[in-house]
């Protein structure tokens, strides 16, 4: 399944004992595997309706995807393990329970979904990153291998640096400016960094991340989340934008203050089961 | 399934029609489709045990692919489209009719299998590389780029320019040298370049392909026939080699003349069902 080309492969993985970590990296790697940006598994949960627990595709146990929750939902109505009417699906991840709320087509199932991310945190420390003396870091300048960059910082429970530019993000340098800020001594546990192009008086944001740990990907909701949060805390856009990736569309709300509205597709690709 | 990292979609088509190429686009997509090389299908025959149609990524029909055709017949037994019992299997193909040999593991199902390629073609014109004056091209000079390299060329139904070289071939910029070298005048139906370390006294030869229209891939049938007859063309190997490319090992029988045998393992890694 993916969500705006966020791929991941989903389990059942109720009354199962695997190694879940070498499963994650065979099926990943996308020439010899399954290929997918990791593994999610469905799970029971005596907190919420059900437990997702994800892993990248270098083994690595992720505390939550974006991306990877709407597919969840709409993999445990598939499979009966959430009752397929439910209006609200509360599922439980390493940050948090999260609320999410199906979108349906009418007959044709779910497809797409609104997740309650959580509030943005913008004080230094809990981003992190490594500038004292002001309560978030809003239009500050970041200075990289020859560029000069006005960066905003928020933690969607993962840190991320977003920066405005007026040069089109297809044409940046992403691929070679992207790691030296990932490892920049300002972000002592490293960081998201999103490059964004404001359109259309802020309703569309043009979009590419560089993932902490991964390198470009299609998509990114926790990045698409703090790309919102930026534009609206420096005027760029109002309480609602298009976060326009190069994996598709996703809709962020976040008015200034309260928990960001992610809202986004769900596709299932293929079903199947892996021979051993 | 994949045959040294070279992984495709397998399909029994036998009595369906479908848009293929449209089909093998989708599904070769890494991050919204299944993901892979692209598209093989399992067709009946008048002339042989069953027919081999290959769509690349890109919805373009290929002739034929060496690492695809072993995977294919093991396909064609799981799938009961071929008889499990046989020990030659016959694929029409659009390179002509070729003639699998099974390998097989005690009681595990087939695990390789052995083909004729063919016998290679070295007359210029054949192959097609535009030097005249000469029966085969065999250690002739290549300039690109600034490097100065000497090839071997060789026709295995598809053409190929191969270099063997003392740099180690992981270190060379085959990204950058690659492209230029399919596109050189020298070849009017481009090429397949090779780079190749000759080790153990030509009983290993590392290699790294750049594919015509693919790029770098993790492995070639043809690409390794190639290399094979071109290292005993040269003097660099007897009559049999284990080409070892980035996705796995192949062996080449060539003692000089007549048909080239490409030897190659099989994998299936998962059964699966297309959701549309």
């Amino acid at each position: 399944m993916h969500g705006a080309g966020n791929d991941y492969v989903y389990v059942d993985a109720r009354g199962q004992e695997r190694d879940w970590p070498a499963l994650s990296v065979a099926m990943s790697d996308r020439h010899l595997g399954v290929g997918s940006d990791g593994l999610i598994l469905a799970l029971p949960s005596e907190k919420a309706d059900l437990r997702m627990r994800m892993f990248n595709a270098d083994g690595s146990e992720g505390e939550m995807c974006g991306n990877g929750i709407r597919c969840l939902v709409s993999f445990a109505f598939d499979n009966g393990i959430v009752a397929a009417e439910k209006s609200q699906v509360l599922v439980e991840t390493m940050a948090g329970v999260l609320d999410v709320t199906p979108l349906r087509d009418d007959g044709q199932g779910m497809v797409g979904a609104r997740v309650l991310m959580g509030e943005p945190r913008l004080n230094p420390p809990d981003v992190p990153v490594a500038i004292e003396g002001m309560d978030a870091v809003i239009d500050e300048p970041l200075k990289v291998a020859g560029h000069s960059f006005r960066m905003t910082c928020v933690s969607m429970g993962n840190p991320h640096a977003v920066v405005f530019m007026d040069e089109p993000v297809d044409e940046f340098p992403l691929t070679e400016i992207g790691p030296i800020v990932e490892h920049h001594p300002l972000f002592p546990a490293r960081v998201n960094f999103e490059i964004a192009n404001v359109l259309d008086g802020g309703r569309t944001i043009r979009t590419r991340v560089w993932e902490r740990g991964s390198g470009i990907t299609m998509a990114c909701g926790t990045g698409a989340c703090a790309v919102q949060v930026a534009a609206r805390l420096n005027g760029l856009a109002g309480d609602r934008a298009t976060i326009a990736l190069p994996g598709g569309d996703l809709t962020v709300e976040w008015p200034g203050e309260g928990e960001v509205v992610l809202e986004g597709p769900v596709a299932t690709v293929f079903d199947g089961e892996w021979v051993e």
